[in-house]
């Protein structure tokens, strides 16, 4: 079966797809199509075996993808890229690309509307809280947040339980008076505090937790409550963002960048209630000022529109799996086989955090032998499996294993940490 | 010819490809394959005609994709568009999407890097500038200038010839002493003053003008110097940057929001002369603040890198062109057909600005007949060239093209409004 034409395409997919996924190999389908942008002939060839009964649609990874374990920028839904794909060079017929769109037209009104009325589902967030999609990311709201919500003089607190917290409490220094009431950094930050004993300012307009630390897997299952009736929760949720419900009435305001749970980096979300809106400090820059991006619906100034166009294909996604609540049952199931492989390998991995804290996201280990951590790292790779390895500031290896991880690579990388501690225990 | 297999694909584009270009059409090819994700057989259908004669590629726009004149997101350059589809799914065999990569592993930092040395070649900028890419757009430059350029008690000077140089002396009145030496608005910013007569600050730290103004299609085609000898030129490129060649050594810096000429929205380039870097007002953000991305080569935190990979395909098809000499050819051939449609209008469309600095880019015309626009507009819109109403602030049309609008997009939209007046004159 050939065909030739005079013509030209631009579909360049179809030669590698239908090989791309493992599932698809006792059918042994081929196809190729010839990319000329030359006015010379293109040629097809395809080539199938007659059908076989149907099969299930096993749960794997395509041939050529690999298991990506990377903190951030992160693996994303298979079916969101390939949608994403499939529409990048005309979205639904409108004779453009997504990145080309007026972000003041019609379509882009309706993705940017949509993916808020998608996300507004998700946490189930009240119309009195604003859902903004900013950019520069959670490092920009270390200084937002404060230049919102306080004045030069006002006392904040900040419960660092990790490196993003510490910083996030270092920019605020430059815009209010705000006060580390607890430091995880001396037990190398392994837990979360008792909240009971917490001692927080009397006055604290508001009260900062980093929900999720990213680089030492240290995770909040309860949040704390301010103890200024006047003062707000205030969270930095960039790394375990829509992974699980959240109740938002508990916090004045949520960040996170997109880049971990929900979409490629470059956008950030924040939910803030609207009643703390409209403060900001008169050094802010307007780019900062959460009043600006309320009142324009995140369009004050052109908004990062591709980057907000897939969050919105992550929350429509999240909504078809059945909302939050099933996400997090994924992700329970897959953050457990993970650490009880660790757990049960007698040693030979480890994993620092408090077990009632441990991160669903982020998992951190250490090898009991530190000098075979190359090998590990290599192994994995070949076996691709890649981005395992730790922060640079704490060592050892990461697995970040958010939303978009399929189980079955979840499954894939316990199957292998087994296999490598038999052959080197 | 016809096949069908019991798997599954998703080549979503092949059905649509063939269809998408005008020049196709005489051969009627014609291929259909259809998508399924259950394990239910998909079949493939291919149509072709015998191979006529080589015919040359005819520079035409294909049949479903529109003539967009938007003045930013705007249109981009349809082989940057097919080979980002392309590549979106699994990136140069790395098993993964650029959106998914981690910004600090190797496959990114090829990626940023060569978008940076594209970006230096095109520009022939000096090893003494830094090149920034960072996130916000145009508006966080607004704040980010004199916060790195300024203290407090400085004077600055701002020459305003439209809405943007408005804004960004409006910000800077937050961190310093910025003084307006000229300002164009009472003749509703149709001109460039001369540069003799201006009256600049003897102290002052820097001279801003908006090197093309979007809304009001104001271009310097000359840059003023700064009569005081430690003072530099400050520009904002955002609308016409990389559409013509500049010597970056006149100016202390460089700003420009990639989403007309470059990239989509999301990346904002900083192109920013070294002994400059390094005093940031302490109340700047560090993310605002040029020292912190310098040193950290864009990479401080995590970048909008599926932006900057788009700019870097932008970058490099522009070099594929010859480079910014053989682009601005391209663009006086354009611009200078539908200025000539409107000059020989008598009078049935008008463009306010005068002839001297009239912008490459944004070209605003009225009609005589202000009644006609809406249906103007209309007919445009039904020969699918879009985008071409004039902004909030003006009124009339503003036709947008930008280096990645087609000759052939000029030449469709003069033969319209030739036509458009022979009908209603």
């Amino acid at each position: 079966m050939a065909a030739t034409a005079s013509t030209t395409s631009h579909s360049l997919l179809l030669q590698k797809t239908p090989q791309n996924h493992a599932f698809l190999k006792p059918n042994s389908t081929t196809f190729t199509l010839t990319y000329q942008r030359s006015p010379k002939p293109f040629s097809i060839s395809c080539s199938a075996t007659t059908p076989t009964q149907d099969r299930p649609l096993v749960q794997s990874q395509p041939q050529d993808r690999v298991f990506n374990f990377a903190a951030g920028p992160a693996t994303l839904p298979e079916n969101v890229l390939l949608k994403a794909q499939s529409e990048l060079y005309n979205w639904h017929g409108s004779g453009m690309s997504v990145m080309e769109m007026s972000h003041r037209g019609k379509d882009f009104r309706s993705i940017i509307e949509k993916a808020e009325a998608d996300l507004r589902a998700l946490l189930n967030i009240p119309e009195d809280y604003a859902v903004l999609f900013l950019q520069g990311g959670a490092t920009t709201q270390f200084a937002a947040v404060p230049l919102n919500l306080s004045r030069p003089d006002d006392t904040v607190d900040y419960l660092v339980t990790g490196s993003w917290g510490d910083k996030a409490f270092k920019e605020a220094q430059k815009y209010c008076k705000p006060k580390v009431i607890w430091n995880g950094k001396s037990e190398k930050y392994v837990r979360v505090p008792s909240f009971d004993g917490l001692e927080q300012s009397p006055n604290a307009k508001y009260l900062h937790i980093c929900a999720n630390e990213t680089i030492y897997g240290v995770e909040f299952k309860e949040y704390p409550v301010p103890s200024n009736p006047n003062g707000v929760l205030v969270a930095d949720m960039s790394s375990n963002f829509c992974s699980k419900p959240v109740d938002v009435t508990r916090f004045g305001l949520i960040y996170a960048g997109a880049q971990k749970n929900v979409g490629p980096a470059g956008v950030c979300i924040v939910i803030v209630r609207k009643d703390l809106i409209g403060n900001a400090q008169e050094i802010s820059p307007v780019m900062l000022d959460y009043k600006i991006h309320a009142e324009n619906n995140s369009l004050y100034n052109t908004p990062p529109c591709f980057g907000i166009y897939m969050c919105g294909l992550v929350f429509e996604d999240l909504l078809k799996q059945g909302g939050l609540e099933e996400v997090e049952k994924k992700n329970k199931k897959k953050a457990g086989i993970l650490y009880n492989a660790i757990d049960e390998s007698k040693g030979f991995y480890r994993c620092p955090v408090e077990k009632s804290v441990r991160s669903l996201m982020n998992v951190p280990f250490t090898l009991e032998k530190p000098e075979l951590e190359a090998e590990f790292l290599k192994e994995a790779d070949r076996e691709k499996m890649v981005q395992l390895k730790g922060h640079r500031s704490v060592g050892g290896m990461r697995a970040s294993i958010y939303n978009a991880m399929p189980l079955a690579g979840v499954e894939k990388l316990v199957a292998f940490m087994k296999d490598f501690q038999a052959r080197h225990a």
